[in-house]
């Protein structure tokens, strides 16, 4: 009785759900002090003080009718006019709180934005490999995902020729994501306008806007000099959605927005449309109460210098060990190349040491294999061993 | 550029919207005191205080990262287990955890129960008149909603030939919801019965179940006598939609569940979708700080009585002025007949006298308007004159 359009992705149940039940029984077995689990993105640095303090205050002093009810559809007025201020000030832009539309997160921010535009049989490129859920949030529309392979040179930079060639007279967006889940890369500026040239010129092509909708749950998490930049400065037809769930450590209260600029094509009427997708999807507006927290915890932030210093330690450690990885610039991913040409079974080597990670393939991106490195520091220190003993298996193979 | 789906929803936006905007420009004209606003179905109950009592204590005392932290998809272990313990005491039930998948409120789990078992081209039956957002929800997965009349004796019970005729090879589903919204009629037992045994027939005659999916926002606003049977106990294939949003009055917050009996068809497969269904629509979890708050709360309840007294004192002061309307069992809506056979008439009759009601035919339900009250005790009673001038202009014009 389950729907046509479920079953598959019944059976195929995710790879890195099944991964999170498998090392819990692992842990069972061997105590979770000796299972080393990189295979959640679940941030592991707690949220700034600020956010329960905001909470309490909100809680203490605000009328409950307002801070539990119903809003408008796009969020309460003043959380909306804090975060276009914030942005404002940040990037030079001039938002309005007409442009910020909140929702449950990245996830359902993307859902939004796909709603608005799509209608069966439309097309959505992205490059892979990438986050997985793209394909379902697309699917959810019956529209299609058009995957571009990654550049022959494993700089994981998207391929502009690719890009080029999977532009159809279908294709109404392209999902971005810098910095990336999961390959930790950050697209440059130089990338930025190679993007925005191209989206231009192929729009034109085709006789309509190809909107770029740019994923930005990780744009707070960058290290070293990597700099991401405000993608609509760059191209007018981008709708952003961001998530709050990792800059301020927040996955599970659902806080997040779409913000559609004035200068992207029909924005008038895509903020309309969006506002009514966010109710008829279900969610009817963001979680109140953490929208409010928001608002006043918008120069708060999680604590990027422990997911900075692991991100090394697992870059040396691993590289020390031999193993080609791809250097970490942001997120909390590490993208490592498989010394086996099948990644499932180097990720089977890592599970007998107990090391659990996700193969690359499960973002379309095989022959590799994504550690999520938002674990505590002592996990990553104490499985390079086990990194080491399997590195030194593959040697002994190939020599 | 905005989807075509998504045009015919941009253009006929919600009425009840456009009330409430219209609403807001008369207050700023003539005074808000001076505005009867019957149009919002948001509860003015406050929240319980166990609630916020509740969040201080998790967030002075547990685990932030648990706090905020993404958990199953279905929810966290220990919320759905109290959930189901708390159903068993109330309905001598054997729950488990397993049945309960938590939701962003109803509105999400309808969503998810409507993505778990319709493909494009399948029919759901609802009974007029009936909660708007039941069609762009059965839209969003391409589906057709199928409309049965009202019984022609203005009880507003189900039509139970209707929905006969109603069933055909593509029905997968009907969603029920007592108390009713708009009509606040609460079906009684005979109702619940007369209705498994059709269905039971219908499924055996088509040769594939048809879920009962029962919307249960309102189901502990019950006044009087009226009492809510516990549907799964009449007909197996029932999945409960149900919502904290107006039992908690906490509407903003996106809290509620879907509940999947074990004695329902697939119910294993339909778990395991559901749970999927809540991920990939981008919810991805129900908001996690609430779903531990209210795991504390599942004894508390709003104020019951103030709506109480709310709907009888309606009730009396319309009846008297010679309005007929049907007596209010539950929810915190009055369901009138309109004195004018075009019900917008007299709702803009209403609007002179800054009485603010919905149209019925916002609910394929024309000829009638909902009262919404859920409101002050006093916007009652200082709106009861304008109600009694209304009804003298049409007893001239009638007379
Ligand atoms: C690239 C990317 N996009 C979106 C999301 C969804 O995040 P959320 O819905 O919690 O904001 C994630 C979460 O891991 C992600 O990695
Ligand atoms: C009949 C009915 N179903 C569902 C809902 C949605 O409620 P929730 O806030 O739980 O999504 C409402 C809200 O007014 C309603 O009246």
């Amino acid at each position: 009785m389950i729907a046509e359009n479920m079953k598959p992705r019944v059976a195929g149940n995710s790879v890195i759900r099944q991964m999170f039940e498998e090392g819990k029984k692992m842990a069972q077995v061997v105590g979770p002090e000796n299972v080393y689990d990189f295979s959640l993105g679940n941030p592991n640095v707690p949220a700034p003080r600020a956010v329960s303090d905001a909470i309490v205050d909100i809680l203490q002093n605000e009328d409950p009718i307002r801070v539990h009810g119903y809003m408008s559809n796009a969020g309460f007025e003043e959380t909306r006019q804090a975060i276009a201020e914030d942005l404002n000030r940040r990037y030079g832009t001039a938002y309005r709180a007409e442009n910020v539309i909140m929702s449950a997160g990245a996830g359902s921010a993307l859902n939004v934005a796909l709603k608005t535009i799509l209608d069966p049989g439309d097309e959505v490129i992205v490059f892979a490999p990438y986050f997985v859920e793209y394909k379902n949030y697309i699917g959810n529309f019956y529209a299609e995902t058009v995957e571009v392979a990654p550049r022959p040179d494993g700089s994981f930079l998207p391929d502009m020729e690719g890009l080029r060639k999977a532009v159809t007279e279908k294709t109404k967006a392209i999902i971005v994501n810098t910095p990336n889940n999961p390959t930790g890369v950050v697209y440059p500026e130089t990338v930025i306008r190679q993007l925005a040239e191209i989206l231009a010129e192929e729009s034109e092509r085709i006789g309509h806007p190809i909107y770029l909708i740019s994923d930005e749950p990780y744009r707070e998490l960058v290290y070293g000099d990597a700099e991401v930049p405000h993608i609509p400065d760059y191209y007018d037809n981008t709708i952003i959605c961001y998530s709050y769930s990792k800059s301020l450590s927040l996955p599970g209260e659902r806080i997040g927005y779409v913000l559609v600029p004035d200068a992207s094509d029909d924005s008038q009427e895509f903020i309309t449309a969006a506002t009514i997708a966010n109710r008829i999807i279900g969610i009817v507006n963001a979680p109140s109460l953490i929208q409010l927290a928001i608002t006043r915890c918008l120069d708060a932030k999680a604590d990027i210098a422990f997911y900075e210093k692991n991100g090394r330690t697992l870059y040396d450690g691993l590289t020390e060990a031999g193993y080609d990885c791809l250097e970490p610039r942001g997120a909390f991913y590490l993208w490592v190349k498989s010394p086996d040409e099948d990644e499932t079974e180097f990720v089977g080597r890592l599970k007998e040491e107990h090391i659990l990670v996700t193969p690359g393939s499960a973002f379309a991106g095989p022959g590799y294999i994504r550690i999520s490195y938002c674990v505590a520091y002592d996990t990553i220190v104490n499985s390079l061993p086990g990194f080491r003993r399997v590195a030194e298996k593959y040697s002994l193979e190939t020599r």
